[in-house]
């Protein structure tokens, strides 16, 4: 992977960052965040205007230029894949680590006296903005929005936005329909006394009317925003889509329905102008309800006396509960992900000690596997498949520069799902396909502790995750190890692949309460730069658990793994897993071998049912 | 305990809250915050405002009173407290359960339309003002200061505020003179641009000075604030304690010195109009340095633009990392109050047996044996000694209405700390001077086992104590069970009791990473309402680990208790621990044994070490 060339964009952009054309006043500084207009954190090709300036294409990351300088923050997963793809003009900023300035600290430090920093009103968030602009103006500066995207004016290949087919779903997928969730969404406006929703965030579109798209590469979701009022149903969205029948069935755009529930279609463009006239016709106490993560245009469009603002929608919260249909749904994604993974695995344990298998070839093997499943939609995220020393990369994508052939020497970590049309898979295996080292095994030993102490937790309800996150360390910690990643996040039913509002990190993010029915992934690791990478993930579900006694009645919680594919007994050190560790991995794998193995039978798939059973043989420990 | 009446008070209370001679407009609630002008958890009689006015007298609480209704907030330490001390005419709302509303949405909902929410400007911190402002703000009501203190007007027996004479501490206690504490300040101001520090807290001002006071009862404390510039230091400090010699000595306010050392006295009274002069004095870029937690009166006092406001001031860190001279302190005075507690329960379990010892002379004979030790002041909190169904009120005080006889039958908790010159101490045991039922040893050992997972974790320099906070529980959440407490608070050296920055608790406050040096406490604990209470508590050092490995070289810390008084074993069910809590356990003893053990023998205490001796016997797991 060769680092992009920036220096001629660079130039380009510190001109028009003073052209009179673009910025009405010059701009010291131009921030270029990763997201969309909706806070994606996976975005089309048009909106990656963060990697098209500085070649660092992680999914998480902030590029700010200045006249002398070009600097991004990324957070641990990403410190070495950024410090791949970019060339000499550009600083890394590693987030989280103790010496590293804040955004904010940096641009004051760096900027002349009284500097403008500009950014796409569009493209910042308004909690964001609110931040970096009360700072920037404590030490001299102004932050200003910019209405011309100054990457846009320098892109002259960027491809169109996408506008793709809409699927729609039907009960037996959603559980509820979007009629039902529109009359729940009032019902919680009526709580907080607000008038207007504004939808900005695009799953919760998708979410919300029960459909799905294609515009996001796979985040099966599509551009539109909606606002919702106590007795209107706005939808802005653009294309022919809403020409499909189907889609017009869906939402019963041609019948005879009562007024609140009439959608009104209007172009994905007249948002803002839309927005700013219902801003203008408030009457006093008529607060309009969006989340502090929508755009600052967007907030901005309502004066500032009537926004309700919270972190989390209650859209957001709603969706993360996934109802009996959707538990079932992802129960029956995550057995044909499984078949898939026993195959690829089996495959794998053949073709690798011929040598002929880099990580772009297993990870197409992979797709291929899980193509084969009923209701496949499309990957989940882009597979990580990485050997060896690319195993350290956390978000490594192979690509054929960097692309690395499998052997009997290398640890290798695969991290992949999919989306189907009833679930949403994330697991990632850690094989050796050889003989791995002590020391290896050591450390995927800790790993796999960590992986069990959260997955076997329980907890009270009402905990939230992040208070988790230190039983996924303790045994890596004991030795002086540790992995600079968050230890699980919120998963979609057929949705993205990382949803809030719950997840498991050591970062105090505000999260909300784990509930049952909340969806989350279970990913602790270990990385050792220049050598490999080790991580064990499940997709968890939030269960209720039974306890000796139950203090205050407030009941407790626990996991359930969705994920059941083998876990290396190979790479386990049993003597280092306590009893009931071992047990863990026992019970675990004979569920594998019951719920899988069953659907493998069915399936025909014979040898890769051997695979399994071979995989799954219970661990002894040596007393 | 029989609840203060409150009738009358109230009606008194909501009178004034109408009075133009103290309110420029009606107020339609008035707030009563727990603390004083220096936000004080620990405050001086004159202070007690809530508590005059409501009865409840715990630690943390704030009363709010309107037209209708007078309710008051407190947290699970005092829920059983809180609703014995008030009469019916309160409402008490339990912070940290799920239902109970924040003052703000309690406010909104029961105020009018437009109403006026009074408070003292000088009780309130200035972050609590903005919270509070913008909420209400938010609502159509206004958050207003009331000058005079309304419960002032009606507390017509209202005690002065204290003026004791002041202690000096050299060198062999702080380590470090009051001057070479101003330099590092300074260079901390310098490195943020600032150019004034203003020390609002009590025992900032008192550790900054190297002076202790007796203000505050169990705080070594004297009312005071400082004004620090780069080039002058002002003390506001009221009395003749300025004219003691010992005083004038120490602060060198006689010798000739550089003038950026001399220290200008100014009467405490004169600090809002001194600060109003700074502010008006500043010229562009000259920022002030407070606490965010400073009074919104003296933050207002500059203007906005010139404020820095952190949370922690660069003293509340300096001052929890301790340095040698006060390591060494604390162990001194951690060993002494050892032997006060050996001498105590060798008392208790001959005395207790007889019938005739109650909580309050329990309380009082831990203090006696605590007066004879070197360099002992006062104690360092209101000795909890409680047994029975009153271990269960968390911060239970024993008062004669409530007093208890201590017995074979019930288990017995205390929890107590004294002041000593060298150090501050805070430990809870808990005993059963008969024959535990196995049900309160499996509660026990549960707190037990939490207690070891923090004392033994060991964990990367640069964690918070939050990220700790679930070792203590995992074990009770493992059966149901649960404490409405935080796991530990910082330890002040010879000053305050609970000090920032740094915590153990499920709260995630913005507590700083733990540090080699920091003192914190351990402390899990178990509640039965009614029944009865455990907890086990020591003070721990922060100190670096060794461990196998060491990735990317940041280091290792973990916990060496301080505290070095026997855990009861006949409250533990052995076969409840893992062979590694078993060892944890016995090297404790044996450190109790050596290093208390020399101390009553060389104080010539024989049969409190034959006490230590027994109840430090190894404990044996069965296998």
């Amino acid at each position: 992977m060769s680092p992009k060339i920036t220096t001629e964009l660079l130039k380009q952009l510190r001109q028009v960052m003073k052209n009179p054309r673009y910025v009405q006043e010059p701009v010291q500084a131009y921030i270029v965040p990763s997201g969309d207009a909706h806070q994606s954190e996976y975005i089309a090709p048009c909106d990656c205007r963060r990697a098209f300036i500085s070649g660092f294409d992680g999914s998480a990351g902030t590029a700010i230029v200045t006249e002398q300088h070009a600097a991004m923050w990324t957070d641990g997963r990403y410190f070495l894949q950024a410090a791949h793809q970019m060339d000499s003009n550009w600083t890394l900023m590693k987030m989280g680590l103790k010496d590293t300035p804040t955004q904010e600290d940096w641009l004051v430090s760096v900027l002349p006296e009284g500097s403008k920093v500009g950014v796409d009103p569009f493209i910042i968030p308004a909690d964001q903005w609110k931040r970096m602009s009360k700072a920037l103006r404590s030490a001299g500066h102004d932050l200003v929005p910019v209405k011309e995207n100054l990457i846009n004016t320098i892109w002259t290949d960027c491809p169109q936005r996408p506008c793709k087919p809409l699927i729609t779903l039907d009960l037996s997928y959603t559980g509820v329909s979007w009629r039902d969730k529109i009359v729940a969404l009032r019902s919680k406006m009526a709580e907080r006394k607000v008038m207007w929703f504004v939808v900005t965030a695009l799953d919760e579109v998708a979410w919300l009317f029960n459909l799905r798209g294609s515009d996001v590469e796979y985040n099966p979701v599509f551009f539109a925003y909606a606002v919702i009022g106590m007795n209107t149903i706005r939808l802005f969205i653009d294309g022919d889509r809403m020409m499909d029948p189907a889609v017009r069935e869906h939402l019963q755009l041609d019948s005879t329905l009562e007024p609140e529930f009439k959608i009104q279609v209007m172009p994905y463009g007249s948002i803002l102008s839309e927005l700013q006239a219902v801003g203008a016709s408030l009457s006093p106490k008529e607060k309009v309800w969006l989340s502090d993560k929508a755009s600052y245009a967007l907030t901005e469009a309502i004066p500032k006396a009537y926004r309700y603002l919270t972190p989390y929608t209650p859209i957001c919260i709603a969706k993360a509960v996934k109802n009996a249909a959707e538990t079932e749904g992802m129960r029956r994604a995550h057995i044909k992900d499984a078949v898939a993974l026993c195959e690829l695995f089996n495959w794998l344990e053949k073709e690798v000690p011929k040598g002929t298998v880099t990580e772009i070839v297993a990870a197409d093997k992979a797709e291929e596997f899980r193509s084969q499943q009923k209701d496949f939609v499309e990957l989940s995220f882009a597979t990580i498949s990485s050997t060896g020393p690319n195993g350290a990369i956390i978000h490594y994508k192979p690509v054929p520069e960097t692309n690395r052939t499998l052997s009997v020497n290398e640890i290798y970590l695969l991290d992949s799902g999919a989306q189907y049309k009833d679930g949403t898979t994330d697991v990632t295996r850690t094989m050796h396909f050889g003989t791995p080292s002590a020391y290896e095994k050591e450390c995927f030993t800790y790993v796999l502790k960590g992986h069990i102490a959260v997955s076997a937790a329980i907890f009270p309800n009402g905990t939230k995750g992040h208070l988790l996150d230190s039983f996924a360390r303790s045994a890596l910690w004991d030795c002086g190890l540790d992995y600079l990643h968050g230890t699980g996040h919120g998963v979609g039913s057929f949705l993205n692949v990382h949803e809030g509002p719950c997840g498991i990190s050591y970062k105090t993010f505000a999260d909300e309460p784990l509930e049952a029915g909340m969806i989350v992934s279970d990913e602790p690791g270990y990385y050792e730069d220049g050598s490999f990478g080790i991580r064990i993930e499940n997709v968890v579900l939030v269960i209720p658990a039974e306890t000796k006694y139950n203090f205050k009645n407030r009941g407790s919680l626990t996991f359930e793994p969705l994920t059941l594919v083998p876990i290396q007994t190979k790479m386990i050190d049993v003597n280092l897993l306590t009893e009931k560790e071992c047990n863990w991995v026992n019970e675990y794998h004979q569920k594998c071998r019951e719920v899988v193995g069953a659907e493998l039978e069915r399936q025909g798939r014979h040898e890769a049912l051997g695979w399994l059973l071979r995989e799954t043989e219970p661990l002894a420990r040596v007393q």
